[in-house]
């Protein structure tokens, strides 16, 4: 008993210390950019030697991966949130939730997004959305389960391309076939387009690609989305465009 | 006579010393990424001093800098070879010809087109396309020629988009209106966001993103096109999708 109140009193400790070096290490990121962030730095300001804080990462690189982890954990979060808090509005409703979720995290939290998709130890690996560190893939799931109910009567395939599974990531398909079963493999390539779509206007957004005020960015990337939805001439097509005036 | 003859071979040499740097300060880049390229490297490789070298380059990033210039030359003149093969073939054509000299550059000169697109020192920052070193738009052109052509009965703009000219970047527009005089504000929000939908492939391709044999990348790629040919619903629909057969 004593020893694992203890064990659980030092765990706690631990755990408060990695989340204060994480919150030190982000802010040096957002405030200084990548060349800002060394474990000299998070040290200082910790006020703890350098060679302590090793027990904790290490190295940079290490830091890093745990910082964009929990970015990733974030964003996957906010896209859930959205497509639940659309969760009576069919696929449709449910994508642009989903769509307007992702970007208005992404506008909040820049640098957590470049960690995710082009952080200095180079992005996730792996499609149609970014592998998540747990390789839950329930992130991409509302593209998918768009891509499922659509693409039976969409134009967004042409006819003449064959997709097998093989074509894929392993992992993915094995986790969209036990989720979704009707969705045959071009569903995927599907998914993989449409986050092509929306990841680009993001990104370019970010980047300051798109000079324009950000009304103007928001206008295009809904502009995408309906688009988008109203190609695939889903059923459910319960969304009519937003009139966008008040916005302007 | 005298001194302009030497002058003119000063300048040769000069021209030649500045080439050998930069050729050499690429291959640092393509062989060992961002953290291979120092001006010492530079220097060691082609036997000169470090403070000699600060006689052509500043420091890194102006070497950066003039090395992305050059990436940026090359993509645009691909980009411009492509569309010029299909010269005769009609909007669809030489857009379609153009996203596929775009992809195939990239997947040639991926350290290219990181260098462009999120190089160390930064990309380029404006749009729809990005912004080439002289202020040039010509890259872009292909683009907007399609939404031109394409936007009077085209499905790809909601009809509740209102778009202006000052929404968008100064030097572009001006570079617009002179070469496309028909075409409106809402045809460069198009151009924006097809070039958000090509880039975002490419990127995804480039990036492992796509962990797929880069057959079924392109696959995907295409597809992408041919939809967004269909969509465009252009009178000048010339180009069905290939039988892709052999290629699988």
């Amino acid at each position: 008993m004593h020893d694992t109140a203890v064990e659980t009193r030092r765990e706690r400790l631990r755990r408060s210390t990695t989340a204060e070096i994480k919150e030190i290490a982000l802010r040096l990121l957002v405030e200084g950019g990548p060349s800002a962030l060394t474990l000299r730095a998070v040290a200082r300001q910790i006020g703890m030697a350098p060679n302590a804080l090793y027990g904790y990462f290490a190295s940079r690189d290490d830091l890093v991966v745990a910082l964009r982890d929990d970015q990733y954990a974030a964003l996957a979060q906010a896209a859930r949130d959205g497509r639940d808090v659309a969760a009576a509005q069919g696929v449709d409703g449910r994508l642009r939730a989903w769509a307007h979720a992702v970007r208005e995290w992404a506008l909040e939290n820049p640098t957590g997004w470049h960690l995710i998709f082009d952080g200095p130890t180079g992005g996730h690996r792996s499609a149609p959305c970014p592998t998540p560190p747990d390789g839950d893939f329930d992130m991409c799931m509302p593209l998918l389960e768009f891509a499922e109910a659509t693409l039976p009567h969409s134009q967004l395939i042409a006819a003449s391309t064959a997709y097998r599974w093989s074509d894929f990531d392993d992992a993915l398909t094995e986790r969209v076939r036990a989720a979704l079963p009707d969705l045959p493999p071009e569903g995927i390539a599907l998914g993989l387009r449409i986050w092509a779509r929306l990841h680009g206007l993001v990104a370019f957004e970010l980047d300051g690609r798109l000079r324009a005020p950000s009304t103007v960015a928001a206008a295009i990337y809904d502009d995408e989305i309906t688009y988008l939805l109203r190609s695939a001439a889903a059923d459910e097509m319960d969304n009519p465009p937003e009139d966008r005036s008040e916005e302007r």
